[in-house]
């Protein structure tokens, strides 16, 4: 079974078919996580998997499973369908694929197909300000607590959305897993700087992420003199480019901070800002680095705070440990590529992903492919289809040799 | 007719009549203008004109103006009805009610009545992000053009709110005006401190607005290393600094500079600000100094451009020149107080006011009473009701004497 190749025009095939859901005048697409846009991409999975001849079940948080043989202990492929705001076609959508076509290379084949497809739900942060939703749900990642404080952007409770869709948000949890395997773009730059194809990720960095809320006073900007006011802005504007240091002064330890939301109120031309709220999100595989980076940012707000004489609010919101691979997976991933002579590199990931979620409960992996001058989490993201493809042949040649 | 007094309780009755349109949770007030809760204010303002027998007319662009005798030259006092977001009840409103409790004591001292009180749309840029719309309107300031440009906070254009209100955007101008006086709370705290009721403003501030765009590139925050972004945020914080900065230098001249809006795209967690873009309010009563203000903000969005290698654009919205209030009038005004007793001090106006249109169309004064601490835009706005009383003794004194 060695030296078998997925189909790249089926890969052409199931890349158009996910292609129209949530698409924006920019080219990019926004597809948020248990929004009906998502749902349009769960449909999509599920007739290309049933045409392909593999039946699709669904499990109580709304993540899709393509299903080679029912019943049976199984390895899962998988990623997620959902993107952020205005963002591109591959961040996901590509693992999902690679999925796909493994199972069906394995069946034209003739090889049992102890593998699973999983497309996940809700991956991305951008609707609920939390990550990897759907796979966390399943693997009992999350607590009532935290489900419960959990708003989409247009201010809905996550458990009215689950209550509406007879979702659950206590599900089933995932079993029958031997190991978990997920291809996804790199979102980053070093595949394609060094020229490989493929990438071998060796850990996950962990996100760290806070709101810092700076409290002010809203007053006539017209009418009060400079000295008199107690203007959260210039105090917020000190904290961004503070984080920006933060991560800049880490960088050798690969890790990466950034203030990715500003909420300014009342927002208005002729008001002093009297409330400014920011959302900064800290990463890395090196905890010794990420601690480093939550005292200084806690450093930063007291300083300020003092300084300016306004108060200065820092919540943490979540905080993971960076999760490595499993190292054999690792070693054998290398080899399936060495066979099919396909040059790889071992990296991090810097950002998160649904692996995560699967690295306690079973021998875990990782593959990236490179994404054009590492841009991702925008419309002009885009990955060679080509390079999805070697991507899973890597992780065929690794199934071909594991069963 | 000298030492007549306005009402005290009429004062009260008129500002409970007021009260309650747009009320909020927090006390304060939203009263767009040319929204629904505007309206409002003005059937009350017709309500209580009409009441105390003075008969109300409507212009084209639905300003309301209480008539003391039809036909003849007058003075007009005024106001505006509309507030900032989450604003207080006496910006604006304190002014329309001193036009009337001074129509009123004429009317009860037998006196004939050569006065009228405006109540101006639109006069906080809240809405449409242009300032004193109602008063420009009638009074020329304003060209089609911009008018064209001007979209409310809800995107709605401007024509289409006239068109379905059944309003002119080219109405008649007003006519017939002996000369324009204001009452208005200061909105700052140089009466409070001095303690001193009255103001005698000697001159209007002039703002000038920006909006400044940065425009840099999305990308995933764990993925792009902090030495490959062009991260838009941080950049704007450098602005938002030197705004600051540059406010401070300026104090000496009487000029303020305020960051008031921050809109940050796509303003989600995990992805790098792509563009940013600043809403920026400068003011003064001294010329060179706004001059130098906006050269220094062109001159330091430059830099940050040329250092961070990002693009920064810097756009005028509006530049208007400070306005200085009638000589003969300040000391006319200074005079009717002194008869009164009434202790006053000469002092700029740094917020902007309808009294602006009227300066270089016939002879234009106003009148500050203080607020407390100076705060308002805001809900906490508080002013009392004797320092109204006080602010519109003066005028009625003024009054007195000149007809």
């Amino acid at each position: 079974m060695n030296h078998m190749h997925v189909d790249r025009s089926l890969c052409e095939k199931l890349f158009q078919a996910f292609h129209a859901p949530g698409a924006l005048p920019s080219g990019g697409v926004t597809r948020l996580g248990y929004s009906d846009t998502e749902d349009e991409m769960h449909a999509i999975f599920r007739r290309e998997a049933e045409s392909l001849g593999f039946p699709v079940t669904t499990d109580e948080a709304g993540n899709s499973f393509a299903v080679g043989i029912p019943g049976a202990p199984y390895t899962l492929l998988g990623s997620h369908l959902d993107s952020v705001v205005d963002g591109g076609r591959y961040d996901g959508v590509a693992g999902v694929i690679a999925g796909l076509l493994v199972m069906k290379a394995m069946r034209d084949a003739g090889s049992t197909i102890p593998v699973r497809t999983a497309a996940f739900r809700c991956e991305e942060s951008s609707n609920f300000n939390h990550a990897t939703l759907g796979s966390e749900l399943i693997t009992g990642k999350i607590s009532m607590d935290e489900l419960e404080k959990l708003r989409s952007r247009d201010g809905m409770p996550l458990t009215d959305i689950f209550h509406s869709r007879g979702l659950q948000l206590i599900p089933q949890h995932i079993f029958g897993l031997l190991r978990y395997l997920e291809l996804h773009i790199e979102q980053g730059r070093f595949l394609e700087e060094a020229g490989i194809p493929v990438g071998i990720v060796s850990a996950i960095a962990a996100p760290r992420r806070f709101t810092v809320t700076i409290v002010g006073m809203a007053e006539h900007s017209g009418a009060t003199g400079m000295e008199l006011r107690t203007d959260a802005l210039p105090a917020a504007a000190e904290l961004i480019l503070e984080v920006e240091r933060i991560g800049r002064r880490e960088v050798s330890h690969q890790s990466v901070a950034t203030t990715g939301i500003v909420n300014n109120y009342p927002n208005v031309m002729n008001v002093i800002p009297g409330e400014t709220s920011l959302g900064v999100d800290m990463r890395g595989i090196d905890r010794e680095s990420l601690r480093r980076m939550e005292r200084a940012l806690r450093r930063a707000a007291g300083m300020i705070s003092a300084r300016r004489k306004i108060p200065v609010r820092v919540e943490r919101l979540s905080a993971r440990e960076p999760v490595p691979m499993d190292p054999s997976l690792l070693a054998s991933l290398r080899k399936a590529a060495d066979a099919l002579g396909i040059r790889t590199m071992e990296m991090p990931s810097g950002a998160g992903h649904d692996a995560m979620c699967f690295a306690d409960i079973c021998p875990t992996g990782m593959v990236f492919i490179p994404c054009r001058d590492g841009i991702s989490h925008n419309s002009r993201e885009y990955a060679e289809l080509s390079d999805l493809c070697a991507g899973a042949d890597v992780l065929l040649s690794f199934l071909s040799r594991e069963i």
